[in-house]
This record gives structure tokens, sequence and C-alpha cells, in this order.
């Protein structure tokens, strides 16, 4: 088991714009040796990063999986992208974890949130 | 079922920057009555929406969903939050299907796609 699903059952709120999303979608191998342990520490190690304002994770078993990552702003995702730990653990993911993955970058212009009650 | 179970397990490959997407991550109410039909009907007209580029989506079970679309303009985005049967399925799920969601509208600065092989 992985921290995700840990995770209290809510969505991220809406932040006030501009920040940013990492939007990380991908289909992963039948072999996932060392991928929760992996996971897990990656999780720890964003949130030393100053700028970093949460994730949401959605997994569909045995189907895609979508992470999206809130930064405060480009510095703090460009400071996550070159982290070298995390570089390494990207390296690995498509040595052996990741069938295909696409990331979209993009900076939020809008955004709202609803709860019922 | 959905359609989103039938799709093929991939992601939606990066397209060429700026585009738009719509980050969508909700939690789901226990009553999903009527929910199935209007999630597939609201996937056939979204395909009618010129500057439509595509759509991923994950679902954990018992947990958060995340829905992301994908855009080539704002024009399209509009045209497609201010669609007549559109609002009228966003305001029954106010009401009946979800708990709580969050929608993140953003441009997208840049991407790129890893497939094996």
């Amino acid at each position: 088991m992985t921290q995700h699903s840990q995770a209290p059952v809510a969505p991220v709120e809406a932040y006030e714009p501009p920040y940013y999303v990492a939007v990380f979608t991908a289909v992963r191998t039948e072999d996932q040796s060392g991928y929760g342990e992996t996971d897990a520490r990656m999780e720890e190690l964003v949130k030393d990063i100053p700028g970093y304002l949460g994730m949401d994770h959605a997994q569909t078993p045995g189907g895609l999986g979508i992470t999206v990552g809130y930064f405060r702003d480009a510095d703090a995702l460009t400071q996550w992208r070159t982290n070298a730990e995390h570089r390494a653990a990207q390296k690995r993911g498509r040595a052996e974890w990741y069938e295909s993955y696409t990331l979209h970058v993009a900076k939020v212009e809008r955004s709202h949130s609803f709860a019922r009650g």
C-alpha cells in the first residue's frame, strides 16, 4: 500500500490563481517491484519543496492513474523537476514501472470548489 | 458501466502548447442514480465542441475521481462551460452526485509523453 490510499478522501481545494498544476497521466507495467516504496518517498520529498501546495491522485484498477500536483509558482516546479532523487526515480520509472505516460504543466487561471452541506 | 471504462487504456498524448486543461477532482455521494447515463451523454456532447482535444479519467474505487479535459483554446472551454445541457448536468451533480469537487482551469505551458518500446 502506498500513502495515496491512506489519504483522507477529499479533493484538494481551489487555491487563489495564479498557481501551477503538474498533471501526470500514466499506465503502469505489470512489474511494480519497488514502486510503492519510491512513490511513498517521493510524496515525502515533495513536501519539502517551498511552494508545494498539495496533490490529488486517482487510480482505476488495471487502468489509468492520474496524479495532479499543485505548486505556487514556476520556481517551485523547477525545484521539484530538478531534484536529484526525483530525477533518479523518474529514470527508474521509465525503465521499469511505466508503460506510457504524459505530463502537462499548466498555469491555473481560474478554479472553484464545491462541498455538500 | 460508463464509457470511461470502455476506453482504451492509454493516456492522452501531449499536444503542442499552448492548450488548456480542465482538471476536475471529485468525490461522489452514495446515490448515483442516473449518473452513468448523464456521464455518457456528456462524453458524447463534448466531442461536438470545436477545439475539444480529448479526455483522461481515473477513479479510485470508493475514493477520488479525476477527469482531465483537453481543449485547444479558451473559447472551446467557454463553449463547453456555457452549454445548456452541460449546465443542467452540473446542477444535478451538485444536487445529487457529488459530495465535493474542485475544478482547476489552466493553460498548458509545456508537456511531453513517454511510451515504452
